[in-house]
Parts: C-alpha cells; sequence; structure tokens
C-alpha cells in the first residue's frame, strides 16, 4: 500500500505524439518504449506500489460512445493508479439524441478542463477527428473495427513477457476477424516489432482479402497449429451477431475451439491468449483457459499498465511545457 | 472538515477473516469487535472527522449484479472516507449478456488492481463462490434472500447505541420475513448477541418453518406489541411483488402498519427501525417514523460506520502482509 | 498542474446563504459576489491551477431526478477542483419506483455524510423544499421550467467578462422562453445587475405574459437586432416536444437562427452565446457558432468557475462552525 515514485527514466527521445490513435504508424522504437515503460508500471503494480502520482491534477474523461464497462475501468484505474482523476462522459444517450455533434460534445469536455480523452465509437476514424479538432491529448479505445491500440498494446506485452521478443515468434489470430479492431491493432503491432502473423477463422469471418495486411490466412486452425507460438483467441461476439456466420457453436467450437486435445498437439510452450470476456466451451475449454498456458488474466493486469504508459507519454507534452504554473 | 487519524485502537485479535459472507457463523466475540470500531468510526464522523485515511492505496470494487444505489453508495462512502479508491462495476447488463461466468467476471477485476469486493447477486451463495476463487477481500452486500450481513450489523448497532446492549432484549421483525435477507442476518447476529427474537406477519409472509431458526413467530403485531423492545420494519417490496400476498395495502397497514394507536399501547422506550426506503402509510405513519422513538436516520449513517469498520478488519490481512512495500 | 491555492480573499459580507435556490432573489452585491469569486477561480483555471483544495473532506452529493450529463459533470469537477468528493444519487429510477419521498431520499444522503446536495427536479420548488428539510446546503441545478441559477449565472459572466459591466447592456433571449429555466434565471440576474432584457421567439414560445417580468417582448429577431449588444440562443428542446411548436425547423431557422447574413446586420461587437448543447443550422449556424463574436466554449469554461464559486460560498456557513474540529 506504499505511494512513492518508481524509477520510470526519463521519457523516451522518440516519443513525440500527444494522441495514440492506432498502432498502424508507430515505428518499432516508439513500441518498444511504450511496452518498456508499461513493464516498470507492471513491476510497480505487482510489487505492491498501489499509486505513482506522476500525473496529480491532471483530468481524464473517458468518452464512450459504445458501452465497455471493461475498458473503460481499466483507463480508470490506469488514471487513478497515477493521480489523476477520471470523469466518465457516457454520451451513448444524452448528446446524440440532442443533436449535437460529436465534436461539439468533446469540445465541450474540454471546455471543462479535460487534459486527456479516451474515446470509443462505432465509426472508425473518429478519435482521429477528435484529435484534429481539439488540444487535450486524445487515445482511441476502440473505433468501429479499425484499432483499440491499447489493446493491442497489452496483448503485445503479454507475449513479450512470456517470451522476451517479439522477433521471429508465430503468432495466429484466431476467430472473428472480420470486424475485428483488436486483430488490425495486433496485426500493425506485431509484424513492425518482427513477428508472423496468422489469421484463421471460418471463411465467413476471414478473408483472403486480409492478405493486403501481409499476412498469412488459414481457414484450418489444425493445419497451422503445430507451428504456432502464440494463439489469440478473439471472443464471438454472440450479442452482435444477428445472421450467424458459423452453423452451430457446437460446429465452431470443434473447428476453432482450443482444448485440450489440440493443446497436445501444439507446441510444448505454446501461449494462449484471449481478450475476454470469454465463451468457456466456445473459443476456449475451461482446462486451457486455466492452464499453466494460458496468460489471460495476465492480459487483464497488463492492461491496466499499458494505460499508465499511454497516459504518461501522451500528457508528456504538458508536463513539458505547463501553462502557467 | 479534518482529516486526522482517530484513536481506533489496535486490530481485535478475535478478527481473522478477510472476508464477511454473513452474521451466521460470526461469534459473539467478532460481532462486538465489528460494532466497537464502528463505534469509534461513527463518533469520528459526527464530530466531523470527514476523512480517516487508514486505506490509502486500496481500492474497492462494488460488484452489483443487481441494482442498489443505497448500499452501493453507502459502501462507496465508507471506502472514500478510509482514503481508498472505489469504482463500480455494474455486471447487470455487460457481462452475462456477453456469456461471461461471474467467477471470471470478478477475477477480471481482481487482475485490474482490486483489493475489496462488494458483491450482491440474486443467487444465495455467490459471495461465498467468489470467496473461494478469488485472492482479494470479499464482502456479501445482499445474496437473494439468504444474507445482508452489513445491513445486519447496522440494526444491530443502532439498537446497541440506544440501549447499550442486546442482552436479553425482545426485537420483533415485522413484514415480508419471507424472502428477506435483512431478516435472516439480523436473526442470526441478534440471538448470537443475546436477544430474543420474534418474526411477525401474514400467514404469506412468515412461516412457522422459521421456528428453526429459533426465533419465535407470530401473525399479530398487537398481540406481541407490548413485550417489545425493538421493531424492526421490513418494507414491502411492492415493486417485487407480482402476486400480492395480502388483499389489500390498506388491510396490511391495518394490521401491521406501526401507527400513533400502536405507539401508545407499547413500552414507553420502545425503539422503531426500518431498513428503508420507507413507504410512508403502509410500515410506518409518518408521526412514528419521524417521532423521537424512531432511529431511522441514525440507522443510515450507522451503515456507513459499520461498513467503515469492516473495510477496515477485513483488509486487515493486506496490510498485516503488504507484498513488496 | 500545479495545487497551490490562490489568492480568493475573504469571504463577502454580504454572503449569509447556505442554498443558491434561484436568482430571483439574490441582491446586485450578492450576484457580484459570485462573478468576482469565479473570475478569481475562472483566472486560475486557465492558468493551470488544477485544483484549488478548499473544500477537502467536504462531500458533495449531485442528486438528479432528471438525466443530464453535462451539468451534473460541471459540478462534479467543480467539487474535485476544490477538493471535495463529489458522488451522484441517480434517483431517476431507484428510489421513486420504491414509493418513497423525494424528502426522505434527500435525508437518507444527508445522513450518510452529504454537506452538499445539487438537485435537478422537474417539479419547481423542489430544492426549495429540500433546503426547508435538511441541514446541508442545497444548490438547484433546474427545478422544471423555474431557474437554473448557475447557468445564469455563467451566461452573466461570461457577459461580463467579455463587457466589463452588465449595466446599460441590451440582451435578448431567443428561442424556446415559455419552458424555460435558464430564460427566467437570466433575466432576473440580468435585470438586478442593469441589464435592459428583451424576450424573442415565435409566439407558441413567447407569450405577452412575459411582461410581467418587466422584460420587452418580441415576435420578430430582425426587428430588435441592430440594438443587442449580446444574444443568447436557447436551444430548441426537439426531444421534449411532441406538439412542435413552429411549422417546420427550416421556418425556425429562416426566422430565428443567427447566421452570417443577420450578423452583417447586427453590431460589430455583438456578443453570441448559447446555453448548449447546440443545434448547428438550427438556432446557429457553423461560421457564427465557431466565429469572434461567439463566446459558447467560455461559457461552458465560466460553468465550472461559477460553480466552485458558488460551493465555496455556500459552504462558508460549515466552515465558519466547524462540528467538533
Amino acid at each position: 500500500m506504499s505511494e512513492h515514485p518508481i524509477e520510470l527514466g526519463p521519457l523516451p527521445q522518440c516519443w513525440k505524439r500527444r494522441h495514440l490513435l492506432g498502432l498502424e504508424d508507430l515505428t518499432a522504437e516508439e513500441l518498444t518504449a511504450v511496452l518498456d515503460k508499461a513493464d516498470l508500471f507492471k513491476q510497480a503494480l505487482v510489487a505492491g506500489t498501489r499509486r505513482v502520482p506522476l500525473l496529480s491534477g491532471i483530468t481524464n474523461c473517458n468518452l464512450f460512445f459504445e458501452n465497455s464497462t471493461r475498458t473503460r475501468t481499466s483507463f480508470s484505474l490506469a488514471a487513478r493508479r497515477l493521480g489523476a482523476d477520471s470523469i466518465d462522459f457516457s454520451a451513448s444517450t444524452s448528446s446524440l439524441s440532442k443533436g449535437e455533434t460529436v465534436i461539439d460534445t468533446a469540445k465541450n469536455i474540454e471546455a471543462m478542463g479535460a487534459d486527456v480523452m479516451v474515446v470509443r465509437h462505432r465509426t472508425p476514424g473518429t478519435p482521429h477527428l477528435l484529435a484534429q479538432n481539439l488540444d487535450c491529448c486524445v487515445i482511441n479505445a476502440g473505433d468501429g473495427p479499425h484499432e483499440h491500440p491499447t489493446q493491442g498494446l497489452l496483448d503485445i506485452l503479454t507475449i513479450r513477457q512470456r517470451r522476451g521478443t517479439l522477433q521471429g515468434l508465430t503468432v495466429a489470430l484466431v476467430g472473428d476477424i472480420a470486424h475485428s479492431r483488436t486483430a488490425r491493432s495486433n496485426i500493425w503491432g506485431l509484424k513492425t516489432l518482427g513477428a508472423h502473423v496468422i489469421v484463421c477463422g471460418p471463411s465467413t469471418l476471414v478473408s483472403p482479402r486480409w492478405k493486403e495486411l501481409d499476412v498469412e490466412f488459414s481457414y484450418s486452425l489444425d493445419d497451422i497449429l503445430p507451428r504456432v507460438d502464440v494463439l489469440n483467441l478473439l471472443r464471438i461476439q454472440f450479442e452482435r451477431q444477428h445472421d450467424r456466420p458459423f452453423p452451430s457453436v457446437r460446429e465452431y467450437a470443434h473447428l476453432y475451439a482450443m482444448n485440450r486435445d489440440r493443446l497436445a498437439r501444439a507446441k510444448d510452450d505454446i501461449l494462449i491468449l484471449a481478450p475476454g470476456p470469454i465463451n468457456r466451451g466456445v473459443e476456449v475449454t475451461p482446462d486451457v483457459a486455466d492452464g499453466p498456458q494460458s496468460a489471460i488474466l495476465e492480459q487483464v493486469t497488463n492492461g491496466v499498465a499499458v494505460r499508465m504508459a499511454v497516459l504518461w507519454l501522451v500528457t508528456s507534452v504538458l508536463r513539458a511545457a505547463p501553462v502557467g504554473s
């Protein structure tokens, strides 16, 4: 329950951004800078340092046009552990129904004093639009099927912690790839850091067009399994699917679930990730989800550490040039 | 508006628990330990000490699968007055609809850094299940009709403050006993501390089977009234009842409402409790609810004090063995 | 990101109130006292002083019986910037559906330890009723069509900052006057401070009866435009109107929208206000809303400053007579 500052070291020379909109245009050096700082925050958290008041006085606002208790809570906790204030502005009902534009809503929150805005919206590019129109820092917490950079970063951090490097690893993203912002952010980050990426799932959820992203694609988990180092099991979002893209859950599980049988045919040290919430028995069976190869709960803890690192990095501009204080 | 620490004294020798799941298995010594500490917190609150930062750095999470603004707010305020951070994780919609298990939801929150989880769920035993599967502290804030231990404790604290002791008092619980977790927690706590308990209400809400809990039962408030020291008027939960268990509200009030007429036939120093929110004119008439025998608002203040005491006691394990700090 | 106290000066001699229920009965001296303190808080905010911990230990509760993310967030941020704790008690569903009276709900929150209650309710007079029945401070955040004093104050503060004084200015309130609490609070405050007020809108939204408030009224924006110093464009609340009070949005905009054409016919230094959220193209066109005459976003920042001033002033009673500390 200590509150002393940790040894973060200086701001990385390479970091000049006051927004984090996606992983597509981050360099390997920038990605590594976030991961390195996140590692330090993670070590502090695990060691019992509950508060690192580096952002005291800063106000974070979670501006979520889509519901997401989990991601929102993770950002709130990250902000508070840094000593920042964190407020939620649930825009799902209020603003849109009153005819206000997204930019006006965000400008209002900024005018109230927000320094950082964490934005989720179902329209791709919304955080980019806000970044162009606001003075405060903008972090993309999911823009439709486009990007979800902090999810990508926490997945990559978890792999790096277990394996030491991304270089040369074969990482398979399995399941609902088609509409997955998590998949896109993972692909861009993983490839920049030297991993080989396979996207794998039923043909209704994976298409050859993904080759444009310079990844391998496959319809068969069993085919690729023997040479995979990391499996990232994207969840089937039953709550969003009106036309189910496969005949039955049983069939999906039969072909794509990670279970004991498949584990026996995989590399001994295969690493299992899943962004959660998981459907036990669909993407993954309980014995695998709770087994030693699984890093599912480590991902959640890493999520807080990654968001602390991102909040600290993007607000460095504010700290470098404090206005009038 | 002071913030100085109060004289709490040492952790009671008898207290070894890192969860509070119910009052059924608490010893008289343990119950007394909570009440004694709650008394100290209450005195500090009333004296104007707004913050007692004993749990600085601790994160409390209210994990409510059922709505309850009141209990949730009371726990939040208790946590904050102790210097802890308190977040709400409203699980009513998000997790369940996404197919996640209750244990997985809770483990995710724990992995984000929660030290204490305050749980409400309509299924009896849910907090017990979580306590078996988590490393953090678990407090039951209501598990279906089973237990609501902090409500029981705040009722008992209010009685002890007004009467000095529970020993030898006759306490009647009146109204909707059948599905009341408040009734069960009261019964177990009151009996352990030496009170005689009567459960009283219409036969559809009270049954002879309650004799198994070693309490007296009665269908007539007027019969038992002359020998009652404390009346705890449980609210009729109109919003939950499809099949109303009595012919009319007027008939219920005629037989069971505490009014001026009944007050005249009761002991002079009878003490009136009601867990609230109260239905004025149903369980209790306004003149009685606002009269000198009523301790209804004292209960609310005691609720914050009791929750401060419980949070402080269950987290003592964390303080005793700080991890790495 | 500094946290040092600002030079607020002493509590104004004229300020004796522990509630702010409306602007109707505030003297010019009292209004000026709030505006002066708000100016100091605004300067501190703009200069980068994020926290002014004058209300440390104080608990504010937003008791909103109607939804309002915007006003509620503004009060929360104001409270937190003063070092106070701020909780939301959303009463829309919980309490009313359980049959509790408004006074009982508020007394419960007070018994949990709230020092200030910010109240919004659709029934005029609700905050006044609570002020009579509670010991804590009450601030009206909107009581039906009656008053919304902090909105009135922030509008007036914005005018005073831009013009130096209210004395002798002609201020027109345009649009949905009939049911506007913002209009009423503005009228009373503006007139007390020496401004001339015109209410202007379609006859279905403005009636000659407003003459009782000793204001000029007009059905034609074009008629009054040349002599107006300040235009306050009240929003058309489409979401509340079942029977639309004008034939079409296009017709409303044709007659009452502030656009480039009208701006050319107005005084050069006309000041444009709008309480927001704005309907671009209805009350105001984008070029005007984003132009140099517009102070729309300044209003939002002033809203936080005004609420800081009000919170600091009404709680001065608590600070003057600290109970037991």
